[in-house]
């Protein structure tokens, strides 16, 4: 398994905070350097043994990188991983964990991986593990382990550089799909975005005075409600074109359910929760 | 507190077994029957020491019975409670653990809690603890400690009846809410009834090749749909007027949403995810 002498983490919150906390844990590197803009993050991040140097300064935070990762909220990536790129050595290479990835994977493709580009690459990325919680205090070194990471290479990236990435991941224990960023954003905007929606429309639709009954049907389908509602913003918005796509089949389904009540059509009824039934089933829990 | 003689528990499911387990691990019912249609549950619920014998013969089961308590499913409850009255002593006092209250306790009042009945009185309950699972090889004796019971006693209901029935929760642990039988449908069909519609309209909604990369928000979102269909037929057909106008409330939310992704209006974007996030943090995780 490749041993890397420095990687830097841009932002180091929960996800940040877990990749620090694994390769420490998985001795895979010897200078994990955190660069945030906040000191008291970056002083918890130290403290929970996450990085071993923190710094406020990109420039000298990615200076010496091998590997850059950039766990900033998704409107904030293209911006910081340009500034990354100025500042790390020519050789290094640059991924993010950012929950879309077509717009971003385009304009950063068209500034580092053009051609005659000579500095470093950018690979873009995202795992399938992040939860209602953020900061690095709820980080984990485990959280990334058998959890899904999507690499979403193009004709662009270098492939020395979709494979490093690819071995990063690799060595924290997830499993990696390669996937174009294209069809990356239409997956999940049906697997995580519209769910996230439905869970927020559900919470705030909840009459105040229910909530006094809530059991675990309404505490697990609401839950990813309670996440940051901004970097939620940044995410839909990015995507709403497919998130729109997938509420449109969603809403098909709803409106089999509404026709079933309405008439009281009890075998529909029973069809319809059937297919859900089946369909959950088929993953594991 | 109260400690029985016999309680009779007709249907040794989930809930059933837990109840049973309860009664046990506090020592508060020195015989608990188990009365069932299948050997083999029966079984198994006397493997696990959820009940000190078992019977099929409903009659037998509940003739010396105290307390007993119906687990059967909504459309059931009805018949098998009459079943139960007319077999058990004049003293004792039936509930149930429905998911609906308004027709089931309706129906059970005018047959046993009327002027001039001398035998066995009903009082309604909904014990808030199910979940995806069934059967009693997944009962646990802590299955309603910190839960809500509620319990719905009408004009009709004999006052020493409902209290009798509140004590037998509250010696399990739960909390005790007492509501009208309407009322408690009303909001049932808010917090847990229309959650479990959407979970499952989600779970069919989701393309098959998405599925790949369900991860914590997708599986915490649809996790009820893996739950017994002919159960939530029953109980959503029983609902169904309540469920459709939850179902309205939902929908009024969710073409918020849907407008302010057609409009790319990024603050009203960010609103209804705050109210969602505000809203679900009113209550624990």
């Amino acid at each position: 398994m490749k041993q890397w002498d420095t990687v830097a983490i841009v932002g180091v919150g929960l996800i940040g905070g877990s990749i620090g906390l694994a390769l420490r844990e998985r001795e895979l590197a010897r200078n994990i350097i955190g660069v945030g803009r906040r000191a008291a993050s970056l002083r918890q991040a130290k403290k929970c043994g996450a990085v071993t140097s923190t710094t406020t300064d990109l420039a000298r935070g990615v200076a010496n990188a091998e590997f850059v990762v950039v766990c900033t909220p998704v409107a904030d990536i293209t911006p910081r991983v340009l500034q990354v790129a100025a500042a790390c050595p020519a050789t290094a290479c640059i991924t993010d964990v950012g929950s879309t990835k077509a717009e971003i994977v385009a304009s950063l493709d068209k500034s580092l991986n053009g051609k005659g580009n000579t500095g470093a690459t950018f690979v873009g990325s995202h795992p399938l593990a992040g939860s209602e919680k953020t900061g690095p205090q709820h980080a984990r070194a485990d959280l990334l382990e058998q959890r899904v990471v999507v690499v979403t290479p193009t004709r662009r990236t270098p492939p020395a550089a979709a494979a490093l990435t690819t071995a990063l991941w690799e060595s924290l224990g997830a499993d990696v799909i390669t996937m174009t960023p294209q069809a990356h954003d239409q997956s999940v905007a049906a697997i995580s975005h519209l769910p996230h929606l439905l869970a927020s429309a559900l919470a705030s639709a909840t009459p105040t005075a229910d909530m006094r009954l809530a059991a675990g049907g309404w505490l697990d389908t609401t839950r990813i409600a309670a996440a940051d509602a901004e970097l939620w913003r940044q995410i839909l918005a990015d995507n709403r074109l497919h998130v729109l796509k997938s509420l449109d089949k969603f809403e098909k389904v709803l409106a089999k359910f509404r026709q079933a009540l309405e008439n009281d059509d009890q075998r529909k009824l029973l069809q319809l929760l059937e297919a859900g039934k089946e369909h959950r089933e088929t993953v594991g829990n």
